[in-house]
């Protein structure tokens, strides 16, 4: 085996910790530090995490000559500086998603990651879920001839915090972002132009932030066929994400994972299980694997599936949805090069 | 349009009140007389029946010149007689199952109707189901290759009064002789051997007549196939009807209808559809079908689907199934030329 | 049984042929008339049809003191005009969709009927779908709490032709209006504002009569919830009828009708049963029952429940559709007091 | 964290393989020595296989003082000497089904390892898949009120080499032990009495071993209940693995996992997704699961599972099914005291 590619993280939150333990299990990887503001209560956690060090300050890691890569999974309003440093000390970057709140930082992190030739892979973990990824080559090799509509559903199970809300960007940046770049992803092709139909009917006092927790989404894609996304931040009966394309030679489903395959048969009628509950049931599979396909880039010196501009082009969809819930208008979506 | 069919009906209870509604919606049908012991308390039930007479005697019935073809829906225990009788006046039959309870009596009847040349239709409703006849014509035509294992589960949603047991001949005379025949149907072959394992879980008190409630029923094909059948007379889900032929090149199976497409996702869960209830919901479709078949085969002159040798053949199962039940061994079924 | 209800029916194309059928099986009906302008070519289907007179005159049928109620299944140009005729001869009326593709003609209609005091139903059979039915009491007795998102899909096995197309109205008014019928009567409120992305997908030459053939309509609700409709006029695996009302205390779905419940396991995977066909098959049972209930309204002298002013409402919100389509823009319905 | 638990594997076959995989993950487990008859070909693997030695020598390993368990993987039959050796030196020991061939040496095997004192777990990977331990959770619960029937359908993808079969020591043996097992850990009752119906319909050659490749066979339990298994050797659609538990409540059933959650439809129908191909697929987890417990119940000296008597029982049953199908009869199945 060739040598081992040596890692660190930045920020041991719920996402930092998935990902240690996902690249503790890998035997091509060397996980050396751990940096979290919040260090002295990790201490147990980190005696089980495998990895070498713990440490509250990210750039003793960032500036670490020994680390190959960091994993970005601190808080969304740092990863833009912590970005820009982590390149120019020329790591390969893997960041959660999104980049920043905006769009003009985000341009200028591109920049430097750019100039810096250095890889970088953002957190779209649905992109590597099989189910999805079956439906992405069905549309590729033309299974259900040219698309037409794209339908995603997207529910939440609980919605976050009042607090956790008012710092999430509003639910396109937050919540609807991974369906953003699942539109983009599944229909290979750029959304043109966003209509968006929300309210604040879980919870009305979102609306005292301008945010909203339900939302029909209608998408115009530039090959002319279209989509929609329904979003909801409570579905009580479980994490709700479904995927239906449908094209001129039929239609692609993405059903619910379930728990198991068990089914209920009694005097109330026939029940089935119940869905996985949250996406680290749900995306536990595809998280492992966007971890892996980081690291095998990095070994093979191959390209990135997830790119730094698959970000810059969900973050431009979030935000001309939101335009869109202000306006109750269509709103065009900016391309790259403007 | 030609000559309309005149037909009457001897028994005027559930099955035979279903084939009057089926009857009276043909335009090729003169539904003539209703014969039923009861016929005093029929007379609201007859006034919107569409039928012509009502008659405690049907003897009247069978006698009447006008009258092609007789179906006859009274108890088991009447079917012999009545049969013979239609039969020396020159009546198509169509006939509940079983012919009778003994298998002595049942050949006598078939050579009387033989000899009379008349029409004989057994009321095997079930091989009208779309469903059943989708399977037949695909084992068939051999889409799933050889046949290799028939399973039959049957379960009924209630049992039926201890007084009915007790005069019903047993389970496998009563209800599990639909299932037999079904065996028959499907596979296109002779049972030659049964082994039955059964007990009275539902009603302990079903063992003092010697009878049972729940039944697995092993039968072995002619032609080397194997099948399994089981049965409960309580299903507290519902009336429980499905299928499977499994063979060389793939499976076939019929499950359950429902009495919607509706399914309730909530915090219990997802919770699907209800069954229908029971036969009259469930072969709705089959018994109208089944009485249609008859009538053409009398306008076309054509052969009859559901034949007498049908019935013993469903018969000489249930005995041997009683047989085994009995003793507790394996048990051959008679062929016909015995 | 109390006198039977006499009624005609103006126009035999399929529907009317279809209604004919229906009312033929009912024993409190008297099917006295059908008017055509191609009767001649009906003779056939006339002599097994059930009705006692066929004629090319529809103001013969109008006019006859014995009829007391007239279904008017003639093309929609003709709608207007025979409505006002039969409700100035006093009789009850059975129309199908839409009145007229006009508002303003369509209100003049309206006044004419209820100053005639004549009932008066539309033919919005999916109505009386079972499923659907039971949805709409489910929504209504808060099994789901509060409506957030009704989500409707809705699609054709088939194209029609273009001829068909340049006299249908637009795909709003000729098929989406199902929909928007069924999303006021799931939802129990008015449709507020509707957005519509739609493209000529299936047949770009539908292009030059600015209609379209795949639509994703996205509707606000006059209570808060939201609505999105998603139709194409072709879908090559069947018709495609499936409803989703999901609320603050879970969801229902209404999946599609198929012709069995057979399944077929083989090397190549598990395939179900197809689709339903078409409305004929799938809603079958829809149209027997929208005409009993219309019938029994006559008889009992009890409110209809399809109205004129479910008709006016889809209609406007089909006005909205269209408006939208044009002009890119959401686009407010018009309420039935303005 | 606690001192690690020392293991050896004697054995390096398919399932050996995938024990050491597993064990590797473990964080309380020091995986030492594995043991092969073919070691000199397995050196590529080994590098890979976390394992620190690799020898021909399985005594070498059994002798070595520093190991806590063996896992025992050979051939079947020379399980009865590595276990009684193990056994002796007081090594725990994780055991493939079955123990042997020969009811008279497996309870030699067992006198022997009660003495010895040690710990023992026979390898029946189904009781640790999710789906088996529900419904085995729910039966104790009475969620289906009394157990009535039982069925299990366990049919294989591809039938093995008739080199394979001819020293299985025939089907019951080699594929139904787990259904038997099955049996007994989901009715939590002992079966009395078997009665089986086999051909060799898929490959015909097997009769000369008198082994067969299709059966269905009825099982009797102790506490009134009745079962009933049905295999095959090649289900062309894949490996399928199915149970139902039917009471006097309703039932339970565990429906086949599939490859994903996507459906496509089509002008051919509607096609759900492949079963996942064998044992290793579908199982995975289960492996995973047993591995845990055994090495959790070393840890915390806490009671094993899945016991030797557990295999016995097993064993005894595949015997009686042997005898019924040499027979036609049904044959007892002898108690453990006997």
């Amino acid at each position: 085996m060739s040598k081992k590619i040596t890692v660190g993280v930045v920020g041991a939150g719920r996402i930092g910790k998935l990902h240690v333990s996902n690249l503790k299990k890998m035997d091509n990887v060397r996980l050396k530090t751990v940096s979290d503001l919040f260090a002295d209560q990790l201490e147990d956690w980190f005696r089980e995490s495998g990895a070498e060090r713990l440490t509250k300050n990210y750039k003793e890691l960032i500036h670490d000559p020994e680390l190959d890569a960091v994993f970005i999974c601190s808080s969304t309003d740092t990863h833009a500086e912590i970005i820009k440093e982590a390149a120019g000390a020329g790591k390969h970057i893997f960041c959660e998603k999104p980049v920043s709140f905006s769009d003009q930082e985000t341009l200028e992190v591109y920049e430097a990651v750019k100039s810096a030739g250095v890889k970088f892979q953002l957190g779209f973990n649905r992109r590597y879920d099989r189910n999805f990824r079956k439906v992405k080559q069905w549309v590729e090799k033309k299974v259900i001839g040219d698309l037409h509509v794209l339908k995603i559903t997207s529910r939440d199970p609980n919605p976050p915090s009042l607090d956790y809300v008012s710092r999430s960007g509003g639910i396109f940046m937050d919540m609807t972002i991974h369906d953003f770049d699942m539109a983009r992803f599944i229909s290979g092709t750029e959304v043109e132009e966003v209509f968006v139909h929300g309210a604040a009917l879980v919870n009305p006092k979102l609306a005292e932030w301008g945010d909203v927790d339900t939302a029909v989404i209608t998408l115009k894609f530039a090959n002319g066929a279209m989509g929609v996304i329904d979003n909801s931040r409570r579905a009580v009966y479980g994490y709700d994400q479904r995927l239906e394309a449908f094209g001129s030679k039929g239609a692609v489903h993405v059903n619910n994972e379930t728990e198991s395959k068990v089914e209920c048969w009694s005097e109330e009628g026939i029940k089935s299980d119940n869905l996985l509950h949250f996406f680290l049931e749900r995306y536990n599979e595809a998280f492992d694997r966007e971890v892996k396909e980081f690291i095998r880039a990095i070994e093979n010196d191959s390209d990135i599936q997830t790119t730094f501009k698959d970000g810059i082009m969900a973050q431009r969809i979030a935000e001309a949805a939101t335009a869109s819930l202000k306006s109750g208008k269509p709103v065009k979506v900016r391309g790259l090069d403007e």
